[in-house]
């Protein structure tokens, strides 16, 4: 009922997107995003809990909490636009003025998100000279979309997009989506950027519902490095052009549509933390029958924060201890004794832990299965019903090598 | 009054030391180590508040809990003697029985620790024949305190010791310690094996009290890599031998024992974070300012543990808006709009943020100051009174060679 499509944040019918190489701190390479939607949209947004938030989170926030409208994002890369005081603001403004003059909109209509270094300033005539550029080149192509999501890595590897299709009241939907985020990532908060669109027709307090419940899911339950950043952001623009029946709270409508974002949100979580710096595993650790809910998702990001864990999963050792030792200081009460931990992956699976002690099982095994790109981490404490899933990366020298000189 | 002298464990008077070459995994080395008083002592411990906790936590948490009186202590380095069920307390009091025969003293006075691999089983007799070659072999020389920190390293490159002498009511008062840690390190318990001897004559509810005051301002303070150790253990032991008038709670005489025994955990806590693995510079971060003690704590804490900021120290990179970023994710209220941070070290100091932006600085001179061995990071918050030192230190390529395969 929901089908994965190829696509990003141009999938959804009357979305736009362009890129422009603006030259902000970046140079040979596209660093400003643009997302246009023909029709106003109705807005929703969550951001990080950083008390050192971003001049953009401030301005966006502004939007989504009290007019909860939108027609277009702005977004570089480069500079984060944190740390900058009284000039940050006005930058946001000046480039949502701009912006808004190109596009025949409203300032107030314009999103804006930065991302990469804090504390410097972005130089605004760049900014300008590439929102004309962008203005000039929007496009509603899939390659359109594609280009977005390029322009907006840092130290990404890979450029992040998800979309998905279904029907409602015999409209085909279409959510589609973009994100960046590789380092500076961890739980409880957004934790990144992505941009949401969706051709839904949806009211904007059912859109903002879906969002604030999906997020803790999805992109709170990723880490890379423990590092929660100023300017995480995930922006959700709903412009209603599928024509479908508007979809209200509490329906049968809202639930697909909430599975839906789930399936593009989720995807998005996986790439992030699979790309998370110098990463060369995506660990997807799940607890299982733990009392609570809350329990199970403190206990998974308890063991996929863990540099320890971390560090044996990047040398492929099967060293659990280091795994029953993160449930162990997550501040949730469990039996420990109960608990039996299993390894699996594209290349096998093992039990290396039952009822809290040393499984008979073969190292060399164990190793096998810990060097596929793709590691999950099973525990079941035998306590509860809740379960949780979390993922992040393995901690390797490639995180040393971009973060002991990211500046330079 | 207070003066640190050359010394360990065997410094106060009545106190003797050991170590052998057990091979209990470790060859070529000694891995074992015994502390012992000739007298009966007052004892005080505090324990890790990992859920998982090893056995020798389990088996010293009640003596000191309930019969808060020991004579020995035995530690092994290696294996840890975590998540191993009942064998583990098995080998908690064979070993205690087997060094009680070997001292004439109760099985019940004999504290027992390990650190290293978590879930291997302890070969027992290789216990027991590093206990006889211990028993024979007891020293109160200098050498003696040397040897036994050595014996308890695992990762650690250097033994921790630390010693100071001052005097009560005309007696002269020691109090010696070593301990170990180098992985495994977070806040928020005592996160490594520390031993602490006096010959201070002193109630047992004083000792107990002075020692898990302590902990909060000394070792609760340091983090290494996040992670927190099932095997967590500080011991502090006094036998009386000084013979000054015995120390009780909330007296002049108490409020000096408390300073000279902070002198010797804050040296040790700030020789184990130095030690960090793969460390190449201390990091001392002070928050001053700050509303309350507990928010300038965790403030303190955030920076040092933040992974990108132990990155650029390790590059020397003046990134300072990491720092902010991670004083904002604490989890405490504050302006950073009045945010003040200061770099210093043996090359000089500079100010690198003022009033929550970027100061005026040369790069290439906060480079050269981040090049130090010990690099302090100053906040100040311009909010309230507290303050608070946190220690840490440089994430390295050294780290994760040390933990992408430990076991091997």
């Amino acid at each position: 009922m929901i089908g994965k499509i190829d696509g990003g944040v141009t999938s959804p019918i009357g979305f736009a997107a362009a890129a422009a190489e603006a030259n902000i701190k970046y140079s040979g390479r596209t660093d400003m995003a643009l997302i246009y939607s023909e029709k106003q949209c109705a807005a929703a947004g969550v951001y990080t809990t950083n008390v050192v938030k971003a001049a953009p989170v401030i301005w966006d926030r502004d939007i989504t909490q009290n007019r909860k409208t939108a027609q277009a994002v702005v977004v570089n890369s480069g500079i984060a636009n944190a740390c900058t005081g009284s000039e940050g603001m006005d930058i946001c403004e000046q480039t949502a003025r701009h912006t808004a003059d190109a596009l025949s909109c409203l300032p107030e209509d314009v999103l804006v998100a930065s991302t990469g270094v804090i504390g410097m300033q972005i130089p605004v005539d760049k900014i300008k000279n590439g929102v004309d550029q962008m203005s000039k080149g929007l496009s509603g192509d899939r390659e359109a979309g594609r280009k977005a999501a390029c322009a907006i890595m840092t130290t990404d590897t890979t450029k992040k997009e998800s979309a998905v299709a279904f029907e409602i009241g015999g409209h085909r939907v279409t959510i589609g989506a973009m994100a960046k985020g590789s380092g500076m990532i961890h739980p409880d908060m957004c934790t990144m950027l992505a941009f949401v669109t969706t051709d839904a027709c949806i009211s904007q307090a059912a859109l903002a519902k879906a969002l604030s419940c999906d997020v803790q899911d999805s992109f709170n339950m990723i880490s890379v490095d423990g590092d929660t950043s100023t300017n995480d952001t995930v922006l959700l623009l709903a412009n209603g052009c599928a024509d479908n029946p508007q979809i209200e709270e509490n329906t049968t409508e809202y639930e697909l549509f909430c599975r839906a974002l789930k399936t593009v949100t989720t995807d998005l979580a996986k790439q992030i933390a699979g790309d998370g710096e110098g990463a060369t595993a995506l660990i997807e650790v799940t607890v299982s029958h733990a009392a609570t809910k809350e329990d199970a998702k403190k206990l998974a990001k308890s063991v996929v924060c863990s540099n320890l864990t971390k560090c044996a999963v990047a040398g492929h050792d099967a060293n659990w201890g280091r795994i029953l030792c993160a449930l162990g200081y997550a501040k949730v009460d469990f039996d420990p004794q109960l608990a039996d931990i299993e390894f699996e992956s594209a290349n096998g699976k093992v039990c290396v832990v039952k009822s809290g002690k040393a499984a008979v099982y073969s190292e060399e095994e164990a190793t096998h299965i810990l060097s596929a790109e793709t590691v999950k981490i099973k525990v079941d404490l035998h306590g509860g019903e809740a379960c949780a899933t979390a993922w992040g990366c393995d901690l390797t020298h490639g995180y040393i090598d971009i973060n002991a000189d990211y500046r330079s």
